[in-house]
């Protein structure tokens, strides 16, 4: 997915996961000092449950991505690793999918801009076009692919034509409000980060905030997660909450969500491009 | 329900609800100041989905309960008010009912004990002998009423005879692990507070830690509410959340939520023994 | 300071505060019922400790801000109040400080844009030209005034100019980084909100960030307060926090910092340009 | 400190700090798979300021813990490594001094008995006998050591002596409102945990609750760190707020910072006595 780095840089990132057995960390920590790295950050995670093990790790040293890999390559073999290598504060190419509201776009795009995220936006889609100002302001191309019911396989399909023709890395639905069709949710897996506007598993699908007022909370919340087949249902990457009181209409639940919503959404979008997440079964592995 | 205080106090506080309708404010607190008190402390919420409107006032004067609510009286009934007069920190005579677990049933004793909590806890029930020594420490008659399938409406009569017997204002289940009857609800209506152990309506029903932990929620919460025939579904007084990692496992959860439950437990009895939540339907009006 | 409003509105906010005693409510009250007017949201505050009384107000009904004024004057006199009235929702005529950082001025322009803060951003001043794209991008004049120490009466000037010029109501300092002198204080006293970057009273003065990290807090801060001559010490509207750890280094606490900074901010121009927010002596009364 | 733990066990802590260079998490690794240990977990820190490096090991294996120690120290000899081993979950003998208030002393005891805490409290010191019921209650051996300023050398005495005779590794002030003299601080440092009622560096010294209500703000936090000979000034382990407003006067804020008190006073000393906290200079690496 990621571009490899071929010039040499100071500081490295290694993510893997495996089924748990002795010895994976001394393996790794092995190949790390053969390669003539060291090792500045280390986290890691062995799930008694699933029997799998998370590890992440950040590497200095005079070496290239390759003489890192290479040196990795074997101990990945032999413990059956699902593994990569990237350059840290490398930019995750992004491409941000909104509707009509602009609270989420136009904070990643703030962010990206002003080097507060890890991201760099190569393009926005959108089935609308009052997001088109915002977008160019900020010197990202526009996409407009309207969507209906008749037009949706069509949108799809430009949409992943999009992916593709931006070498797009990571696909943000930045409150896009259409639901993406399988296909693309298992074509893109473990790529596109949703945000919910509530605090899931509560009020699933349409009006949350209504639902919650409705059911009388006294927090509301947001949820960023991985798209997948099954909505609402992807695994959580990160969650928030806001007090609310008796006193707070829809409309209001809706004002306080939105600052919720977006502080969630620019976390679960940092920690993916920091390769901070790990995917284990239906849920993650945050590593922060 | 609460007992008149003949002598006079220095401070009250009178709550009501009734339809909303120009004037309400301006005939209170005419009321007021004809009886000789003084407004010290005033919220009030009318709500344009229920029609209904809802008030809380802090009275300061030389005056008695009785001289109090006879000022007030013609104004409730020219408005068909629900209302009621207390006096301020007045502790509410109170009926724990806990199962195995201390944490809650520690923490209110401990509160109430050291007057950080604004009531007299007059006894515990519980359905095992194991918080009989800490309801003794804190000099509080303990009452073993077990309950199985067979016993189960024996028990809940003892209950309600318990309630009759020692004037009763508010029972807390403090994790009592046991479900009341619909007669029991609907006798104790409004007087009932339960904790449970998720952030409603999240998780539902049994092992809300377990459900909570698979699902990979990011943050745990607890719920503190009335209870009603419909299990879980009572009226929200009071939410609160803790953030949880990958890392937690279910055991780690119910630690962690337990701090959650008896802060959130104890802020929801605070607030109904100070008159600060009045029912608005299926949701609840808090004047924190 | 707010213009007044000639056409009659549905709903009118009225703040007041004078010496406390007993009576003010109902006085109010009856001004109010006597104007027409029906009150659909009140708080008020009693400070046993500086004898003070605060009083907010709602008031829905078919009368203009000139009959309500009317109504309420002789009561304010009888009770030598400090008081106004206003239409609730009016955006509030406001000019942004800002010097280099986007964050805090990019945040206010954007939710003023979208309509989630009342206020109307009139203006830009900033004593470098980095945030002129972004003013332009809103609709927003810009107004370069370069401070050296030579020319910061001038530049001073030029502020209160503007002021003047642009109807100015509240003047944000949107990490504005220059220190307002004693003058300008004063004349625009209570008018000025300030984002201090950090939890104060810790951490005043110069990088507080750094300070923060050689002390190693576990939490860092903002706090949104009035301007006063004495720097870092003027009343608090609001305050938040966010955690860290020993692994952020003072670039990292600086990017946490500036999303605790842009909440704290906005939610503190929310409540003053809402009139949610009285003065007490050095202090702060806050109705949310 | 700790007593060594002959018998073998599952799972064994290894934390060290030691100067940073290359090649220790290798050579770490490298000793437990040596001795046939597996790592369950694993942390660490290299602080660039400092030029430390901090970790934090968990081993499973069929080991005992001088098998363990004796794989490490040729290592730890290496890199010049403070370093320990200890057995995971192993209760820390623990002494707690309280004055008169019971919120922090009876949480701990509580938490303590029902195993929520891996501590043993052997022992309560007091300078007044209040708490003492509460000690007997929980089967803890009560001292009333009084202190004035004339018997202050001889109760200091008293204490150390306490701390030998009992085998104490943790001595944790909870709210014992007595400044440790400088001698006692030095004897025990690292050992001893004091929870500062306030957000810390904000309101040192006495009375922090009517600084904070005189400075008006809008969150009161307490602090848990390591006693030092500079008063308020030793090594921060944890921190935590809660949302005040202007209508708690200081009797409510002490009520709502008892609270948060013993919450981050509890998590302090579970960090502590999981081997969590490791000292950096004046401030703490904390691996959570």
């Amino acid at each position: 997915m990621n571009a490899a780095n071929p010039e040499p840089a100071t500081h490295w990132v290694l993510t893997l996961s495996c089924p748990d057995r002795p010895g994976i960390v001394h393996a790794v920590a092995g190949a790390i000092a053969t390669s003539g790295g060291n090792i500045t950050e280390s986290q890691q995670f062995g799930d008694p449950e699933t029997g799998l093990f998370f590890m992440r790790v950040q590497v200095e040293g005079d070496l290239t991505q390759n003489e890192l890999e290479t040196a990795i390559a074997p101990v990945a073999e032999q413990f059956t690793m699902s593994w990569l290598v990237d350059r840290v504060g490398r930019p995750m190419r992004t491409l941000v999918l909104g509707s009509t509201t602009e609270h989420c776009v136009g904070d990643l795009l703030n962010r990206a801009h002003s080097q507060r995220l890890p991201i760099d936006i190569v393009g926005m889609v959108s089935n609308h076009t009052v997001l088109r100002p915002l977008a160019e302001f900020y010197g990202v191309g526009f996409h407009h692919v309207p969507v209906t019911k008749a037009t949706k396989a069509e949108a799809e399909a430009r949409l992943l034509e999009l992916v593709e023709e931006l070498d797009v890395e990571l696909v943000v639905l930045a409150r896009y409000m259409q639901i993406l069709s399988d296909e693309v949710c298992t074509a893109l897996a473990g790529r596109v980060i949703n945000i919910h506007h509530s605090f899931l598993p509560s009020f699933k699908g349409a009006r949350p905030y209504a639902q919650a007022h409705d059911r009388g909370v006294k927090l509301i919340g947001a949820t960023a997660h991985y798209a997948t087949a099954s909505l609402d249902e992807g695994p959580i990457i990160e969650q928030d909450v806001e007090r609310v009181t008796h006193a707070d209409d829809v409309t209001e639940l809706v004002a306080i969500g939105q600052d919720v919503e977006r502080r969630v959404l620019a976390r679960a979008v940092r920690w993916h491009a920091e390769h901070r997440v790990l995917l284990n079964g239906h849920r993650t592995v945050v590593f922060r």
